[in-house]
């Protein structure tokens, strides 16, 4: 695995609702995209730098390569995971692409 | 591992020191603080949400719990990675704590 999509969420309006969709839905449509050979969640709990914690959650999708991770947005079900992030994800969430040091 | 530091960096001034001291000096130092049980490094080279890449790179450093992060920036090694981190990280960086999902 040499490429990840890392998803930077800001604080949604409705903690809850955005939960139970997020673990209930989303990332279990995420895992089912072809190519994802691993996928991390976690929740912003601190921020030891001193400032607001500010970003809520992060979420990282591992492909092998950069066409795998291009390859697996264009398949029904990755395109299906993008439009349900563009419904749910708050205002200012992120989308990148990270090349992950060997 | 429930519980990861997630650091961001902002974009260097001069990408090629940061590179090197960040790879050759910072990580290897990082990768030896007590409780560090896994750690990855990437450089963000896109942004298909379509905005600014912004960000330069992120690390995460696992641990077994709260605890263990806690206690380990408790350490002489902990304490010398810290001071590295505000030497080098661009402004605007920033430190997180994530309760990784289960």
């Amino acid at each position: 695995m040499t490429v990840k999509l890392v998803v930077l969420y800001t604080r949604p309006a409705d903690p809850e609702a955005f939960e139970k969709h997020y673990l209930d839905v989303h990332m279990p449509m995420a895992v089912q995209i072809p190519g994802v050979q691993r996928a991390e969640t976690a929740r912003f709990v601190d921020a030891p730098d001193g400032g607001e914690v500010g970003w809520y959650r992060c979420a990282e999708l591992y492909f092998a390569d950069a066409d795998a991770l291009t390859a697996a947005f264009g398949t029904e079900q990755g395109r299906a995971v993008a439009a349900d992030f563009e419904a749910v994800a708050p205002p200012g969430s992120r989308l990148l692409v990270a090349d992950i040091d060997a």
